[in-house]
């Protein structure tokens, strides 16, 4: 396997932050949306919510969280480059997510995110998503994000 | 907007890591201190605690919380450059603070640190400086921090 | 003192970083050993584990530790040099360690490591790793990992 070159390293570490800004921003969902490439597949049915293929997908999905979310954060770290082979580069990361739900809900999750992207007019992108969960998920996971 | 050169990126995250090690540290105000200008304001009001105005306000107020704390923990990642003019150079940062007082209570936060920097004598400092809340605060925060 | 060089600070903080993913995979104890040199000496005591002198000491350990634990989740941030001499290099992090045991018990510590580093192949190696408390320790961590 190819080493993934530093700064391809520095840039994925950046978007996959920008998406923690984007997400927890919990307004406009079009800085969200451009964390993807258009035929992105994200895959959240490891902590019970819907495998999404496609930005249309992704957009629905999220437009009902950001309705229905009053606070967000995701805390972001232990990045490490998982696979390079020239074109594609995958990388992984932690993140605590905490949510708070106008019904007054709360929930808190320990993660894995797997960013596997593609460099799309000078710019990476990321095409395929997806959440693995660390700990036992709590039971508010679902009452939350899972009805729409 | 000028793009933030990568080695002053750098200096602003450990400026915030120095930061939050010197908050932890609860004995010694000065290393805390060296982190701002001497005429750094500091608005903590979006958390319920105070506005400050100049490093003796800073002193004054960390003073009263290094007496009344056992426990400190500062947590910080999310680094983002916000905006860079030249000299002037903007970080934001997530963090998650935890505290232990002597009384027994303990409190947590999740928020968003926004240093506004300078660089004066060859080393970037803090002259502006914004906590704000990213989950709903706890009524704790008020108890452990609120007093002085 | 010297400075710590880059290119080593980096390599320190992908060693912690490793070690992190390493005690999370709960499976296989090679890719944990292999952080360490064959002497290290690992002091937990003062979050009322053992002190483990040499290798084998950390593979026993971890082999109970991993026998036990159906969930890992440690969350390292706070990356900081403390000291390079020119082949000693030591670096402090902040560390979120969750962990669930079969039996049902859960645990939570905020804690600082300290990794002693040296260069062994031109590959870096912890040989003196430390734990520090943070904040107060739960009554958890000596039902979960303290009975081995």
């Amino acid at each position: 396997m190819t080493q993934m070159p530093e700064n391809i390293r520095l840039q994925l570490e950046r978007l996959m932050t920008d998406y923690c800004y984007a997400v927890d921003g919990l307004q406009d969902v079009q800085p969200l949306l451009d964390i993807f490439t258009d035929d992105v597949v994200a895959d959240f049915t490891s902590i019970g919510l819907p495998m999404m293929d496609g930005k249309g997908a992704i957009k629905n999905f999220f437009d009902g969280v950001f309705d229905e979310m009053t606070h967000h954060f995701h805390f972001i770290s232990n990045f490490r480059p998982e696979s390079y082979d020239g074109s594609i580069a995958v990388m992984t990361a932690y993140v605590i997510g905490m949510g708070h739900a106008a019904d007054g809900n709360s929930v808190e999750v320990q993660v894995k995110y797997r960013f596997e992207c593609i460099e799309q007019n000078g710019r990476w992108k990321c095409r395929h998503y997806t959440i693995t969960p660390m700990m036992p998920l709590p039971a508010s996971l679902d009452e939350i994000h899972g009805e729409d």
